[in-house]
């Protein structure tokens, strides 16, 4: 797999730079039918951290893992009217299976509120039987006119949530709760990247649902990703498919639904949000490679203390690989081990070693230390937590250097050519965000001035974070 | 999700009591397409088990997670002449997407090693570059006239490994490594199943391969069911594909490849591998619960020892769960728990509480021990492993009774109408393992008298193990 030395500068291209990443620290490929994705090694493993996190994270809210069928009879997507509106045009469909064409079409899930209330409504009943809490990991297919990588793929991976709640109050706290000790706590403190959680207008909802909470993170280059989106869905999947429980009363009752998921799109986040002209820069507590131990030279021991060395850190409990592949240039695996974003090199060679020293190289700022060898198992920890937090502040620094407060659209737009404008909601309204569009800007969330997300899309107050996005 | 409170007898009806407990213990149900399946939470938590388990093992034979596209082009798979001829007709057709016919249309995968080589052919360039290791997690759909839940699914789950080697030998060994190192070993030591690798015969192969090896496991009926296969597929798709490394001389050359899966499949032979008449019996390596702490009745003070005893049994490492629901009766919570086969239930009642006592329940054998509650948390793990042991030897003892040594045809198709029959594959050969065909009889695998697998089908004194099979 031969790479060429240098990425394209962000400043003078940065979807350039976003390719040649994805490309150089082998993370994706172009899959043969259009807008599919093959995920390499590296990257695969990128997302497993991020399944590993966010999974432990909805099992600790409570939802249970299963599975649904990938294909879903076409009649079913139908039932819900904004919801076949929404995703009719994006379908992938089955009309042909085991050499005979079907009676009623399948088509590729696009997300599963459908089939996953077929069965709902089988299996509630009563308000026993409820807060009824699920979750799968699965792959889901949206035909994609102008994909990208990661960000938009005709096929992506991710976990959908699918609740049913007895009243409407649960349901909007179950999605909140969702959008903030899922979601964002896991952006915030595994991706380091400072999301915006807030809440959609009415234009930019789910098909389907009656709210939907959002954390919008901001790139590299100004422009926001959506990272991930948890939905009110009130009562109309249960009303079209009959989800009902008997309450405490006997009384026949529709339940309130929820539905929420994050997918590979966060790996295009976490390389825009804190890549730089090196490459990737990954935060330790999601790096599958948090700390490599790079052989300099073979001479003076080096080989074998580095091999210890990873040992001991491995024991530790750090995700460590070693690099003693000395036929390769020392200069060329360090340029590589930067590509892909490990936090910390310990590079160890037999001038240094000689003095019983190695030397760090923090990822996220270049800078060296020499050490005593002894101490880099002690040490290690400090300093991933350090890089961690320090990625953290970096990005949120950033982030708020690129908010400008706006009073007029026309402002708003000026706002989003280099980051994102906020003004107050009613200042814009439909009409305005109609307006917006039209320049290529879109209202990415609502938010209170204290940071909360407004109960409502016209409570007062409340203030619209533009941008152009992802 | 209301229950009948008994399951068909084993002895009465043995496809019945499958389909019971399936339903009862709340594994899975049918989905909507034809054969697809829905797996519930209980299943695939046990799914959950298995993937960490396999994962584990895969990572250490060197293999490192990928992801590729669901959807691939018709044309890629009619590339080689055996693979196509075997999956055409269970083939599933995406034939419109974003709302137009496509130019090509494309399958859902039934296996990817199409896909695969489309990129390892990309990917492979130098003998340096060798052996390439990958596998991924993913769904496949095989369009299934006959299915049944777990078993034969149209859509099922399942880790697919694909590997480039330099030489026959390699792939050759690396095939078995899989065979006996990851699936054989998980199999035996995790799931308790003793499993019998072997070789396929010519007729049973992969399409493509040539060579499939696989462990066969005997159900607690009498009948087989393949639970993993691992293939060589020697030059055939690297040919097609043009899979090329140069040799260090500087010849290219072909690359020679493996591939091998396991799927949810391994669910339904876990079930018919251990079940009994009251339900599942899971291994307590693999049961997502391995004991379970139950209150049986609310008084002096029951409930409050309990819900410390699971405190304290979860800090010891046992996956444990509490049961503290009085309202509904013990009677069925205990009934549900077995259902569910969960190794170990640790009753708590008032009585036994006042005298510093509680009451553990083998699932396995029912065997009930009076044991004072302080040393439940450091007697749990032993009685594990005892469970696990016996559940193996139990197996292991079923299965040996079941085999019958025979030397015609006649006597081979007897023995499988409760057990395997072993017979010299000298004696059967390719036309007799026609006529077994015609009697529902299949040869399930070649193995040597000293259980290791043949090297070539016809090697001189190998054993056909035959029977009729799931």
């Amino acid at each position: 797999m031969a790479k060429a030395p240098v990425l394209t500068p962000q400043a003078a291209d940065f979807p350039r730079w976003y390719q040649d990443v994805v490309a150089k620290a082998e993370l994706a490929d172009n899959g043969p039918v259009r807008g599919t994705m093959v995920i390499l090694p590296y990257g695969y493993a990128i997302w497993e951290r991020m399944q590993a996190e966010v999974d432990a994270r909805i099992k600790a809210a409570g939802a249970r893992n299963c599975y649904f069928p990938l294909l879903i009879p076409e009649s079913y997507l139908r039932k819900e009217a904004a919801h076949v509106e929404g995703f009719a045009p994006e379908l992938a469909v089955v009309t042909h299976g085991g050499g005979k064409e079907l009676e009623e079409p399948a088509v590729v899930r696009p997300t599963s509120e459908t089939i996953i209330n077929t069965y709902f409504s089988k299996w509630v009943q009563s308000y026993r039987d409820l807060p009824l809490l699920v979750n799968q990991w699965a792959n889901v297919v949206r035909w994609e006119l102008r994909p990208r990588l990661f960000l938009r793929t005709t096929e992506f991976l991710w976990q959908e949530g699918h609740t049913c709640h007895a009243t409407y109050d649960e349901a909007k706290a179950y999605a909140e709760r969702i959008l903030w000790e899922v979601y964002a706590r896991f952006m915030v403190d595994v991706l380091a990247i400072p999301v915006l959680p807030g809440r959609k207008t009415a234009r930019e909802r789910f098909p389907g649902a009656i709210n939907t909470l959002t954390c919008e993170a901001m790139m590299r280059d100004g422009k926001a990703l959506q990272m991930g989106t948890s939905h009110e869905l009130g009562q109309n999947f249960a009303r079209v498919f009959g989800t009902q429980y008997s309450s405490a009363t006997g009384q026949l009752e529709y339940v309130w639904q929820t539905s929420w998921g994050v997918s590979t799109r966060m790996v295009g986040g976490l390389i825009m949000a804190h890549g730089d002209d090196a490459g990737l820069r990954l935060p330790p507590r999601l790096a599958p490679v948090q700390a490599v131990v790079l052989v300099v030279k073979a001479d003076g021991g080096a080989p074998e203390a580095a091999a210890a060395l990873a040992r001991d850190l491995a024991g530790a409990g750090v995700r460590v690989e070693l690099d003693d592949d000395v036929e390769v240039s020392f200069g060329r695996r360090a340029v590589d081990w930067e590509l892909k974003g490990v936090p910390v090199r310990v590079e160890i060679g037999p001038r240094d070693l000689a003095n019983g020293e190695v030397t760090l190289v923090r990822r996220d700022t270049g800078e060296k230390r020499t050490r005593p060898l002894g101490v880099v198992v002690s040490e290690l920890p400090a300093l991933l937590e350090d890089i961690q937090r320090d990625l953290l502040a970096g990005a949120t620094q950033a982030r708020d250097a690129r908010i400008t407060d706006v009073a007029t659209l026309d402002e708003a737009v000026e706002a989003a050519a280099s980051g994102f404008g906020r003004i107050p909601w009613s200042s814009v309204g439909t009409e305005g965000e109609n307006r917006l569009r039209e320049q290529g800007v879109t209202v990415r969330c609502l938010r209170m001035p204290d940071g909360t997300v407004p109960a409502e899309e016209d409570t007062v107050g409340s203030l619209a974070l533009v941008a152009r996005a992802y």
